[in-house]
């Protein structure tokens, strides 16, 4: 499949770490749930009425500039690997890439704006930005839901907004969600107290593949629960200063571990590297906390390298199972991806001198 | 201390992984337990005869010519950690060290030979020898024996043989012992059946540091229990029958490993050599083990490296605590230790690459 191999190649854009606050907050995202008037919800749309929604949305996204240049791939000429490689790009959800059936995915070619089509809902349009950057999130996902909606009318209800096939998304149907790079708040244990905080405001915490996902490796995706009652920007101004928040606690955790913890907080992050220049054999799990605490050693001066915090970003993506896989041009079992993931690694940290 | 000082830049001569076998044995040692006729057991000894004893055996073991040009040292004349460090250096036992009184060592320059003066016996004479070579260690301390008994009566009963402090020790007052490094019989999980062979047989099993100390790093001190009723020549040759079999055994989990378990063998050598050269703390436990499968990686030629057997035979020593303090010159507590540990570590292995 030439336009997912093309994307093997390319640099997620939103994770040029090049955004406000990209110390800690690795990328913003945000998505609306749209569905069709003239349609039934998903779960009674018969696959003659699927493959008519998918036909009809490939002719609408078209239209829209914010998607200029994008791919439409209709799930049915994808492998299975193929929507693996989409879902961990955050292209497509979970639930998106294990199951069958007319799908597709409009994706545009620096991969910062992507519409589902057929998910839970009709539509999922979504906009990733690098570091904490909801308002420009924000603005282009506004203007290519208004772009949509001018070639396709939206199931809405005046008093209750837009409707949608879970409850939970009526309204608004946004989630705005954030995610966060918290190795210090881990390494001091206060992770825990800023999580429980985090849900007396009503935010979700999940891990770095959305609904269901533990954190791992020290990263965290915050994002708003409620879509009703409130106005979009009061939703995203909430969830932004929240995570304002958490930013400043985890540069000051940062700061004690440099500090006040010196020689026990080094040994960690150089054992990290040790660790991850060293191994033949690495699970997905052991290597996502190592670059971790990399990554934080790098970002605190601590690690000298040419290394890019965006070349340890794509780094992160590059060992996932489908990644791997599709690098090595080739099906690898859990076993062989373990090895081919300490190979990429060793690699890549080439020029990170120990 | 002059003397001291002298050794700490000086190669232990038993250390030099020239001798038979010695990708498997470190070192061979025997020691006789000898004591005077003309003086009680130490327990009974007033201060006065210890100083007596301690005067008269620098006469009598200045006329040795396998002493020759040794140095007679003085408890009285060392720091404490002056006798930790000839601790760690095999030239004086542990109670020895510990110890306060009139007690004394003479030990040759290369440290191959000392005579333990009030240790548990009046006299401790034993010799080490590179790999296994009894035979040639049984040479020496029978001479140097001799040349002793031409000087000083022994306590001998023509019934029991040589009297000892200890009744284990009468009759031949000969401990042989063998140091073993078997990283693959303990990686293979072999060891313990090894060891419970060993103990059907009446040999002893100890650590690095004989009596009460565990085995660290994989290595294992073997020596026989039984002094009375047999030859030396025959606990000698039975010791080393049973330890050329360990030899095989060992021998034969390195090729298992090497062949039937590669992949994982090999990453946890990498791992160990990745950590040993990024650690910023290191207790000595943990560098001894990561130091033993190093070695067993260079050994099988894993890791290719200019540094020899004997480099990293005496890296094992440099890194125990009073070496460490011998080298920095300063006394260093045990965090600090830690510290300096991982930091002489990474120095000598400059040289070995990932």
């Amino acid at each position: 499949m030439n336009v997912i191999d093309a994307f093997v190649k390319k640099n997620v854009e939103w994770l040029r770490a090049t955004g406000p606050d990209s110390d800690v907050v690795v990328s913003s995202r945000l998505r609306l749930a749209r569905n069709l008037k003239d349609f039934p919800f998903l779960q009674k749309l018969v696959p003659s009425q699927q493959e008519q929604i998918v036909e009809l949305m490939r002719g609408v996204l078209e239209k829209s500039t914010v998607l200029k240049k994008s791919h439409y791939l209709r799930y049915n000429d994808l492998t299975e690997l193929d929507r693996q490689f989409l879902l961990e790009r955050h292209l497509i959800s979970r639930e998106h890439a294990s199951e069958k059936g007319h799908k597709a995915v409009a994706v545009t070619p620096d991969e910062q704006v992507s519409v589902m089509v057929l998910e839970e809902d009709h539509l999922r349009l979504q906009v990733f930005q690098s570091g904490l950057n909801l308002t420009e999130s924000w603005r282009v996902v506004n203007q290519l839901d208004t772009e949509i909606e001018k070639n396709a009318e939206f199931s809405f209800s005046p008093t209750l907004g837009y409707l949608t096939a879970c409850p939970t998304n009526v309204g608004t149907g946004l989630r705005a969600s954030c995610m966060l790079h918290l190795p210090s708040l881990v390494l001091t244990k206060q992770v825990h107290k800023v999580l429980q905080a985090l849900a007396k405001l009503n935010l979700a915490a999940r891990g770095l593949y959305g609904e269901g996902t533990q954190a791992t490796g020290n990263f965290f995706q915050f994002s708003n629960q409620m879509t009703l009652g409130q106005q979009e920007e009061e939703i995203i101004d909430n969830l932004a200063s929240v995570i304002r928040q958490v930013v400043d606690q985890e540069r000051e955790a940062r700061g004690f571990l440099g500090e006040k913890r010196k020689a026990k907080f080094e040994d960690q992050i150089w054992r990290s590297l040790g660790t991850l220049k060293s191994a033949r054999v690495i699970s997905s799990s052991e290597a996502t906390q190592l670059l971790s605490l990399l990554q934080l050693g790098i970002l605190m001066g601590l690690v000298k390298s040419n290394l890019t915090h965006q070349d340890l970003n794509a780094l992160f993506l590059l060992i996932q199972p489908a990644h791997l896989q599709k690098i090595s041009a080739k099906t690898l079992n859990s076993t062989e991806r373990d090895v081919r993931r300490a190979d990429l690694i060793r690699e890549k940290l080439t020029q990170v001198n120990l």
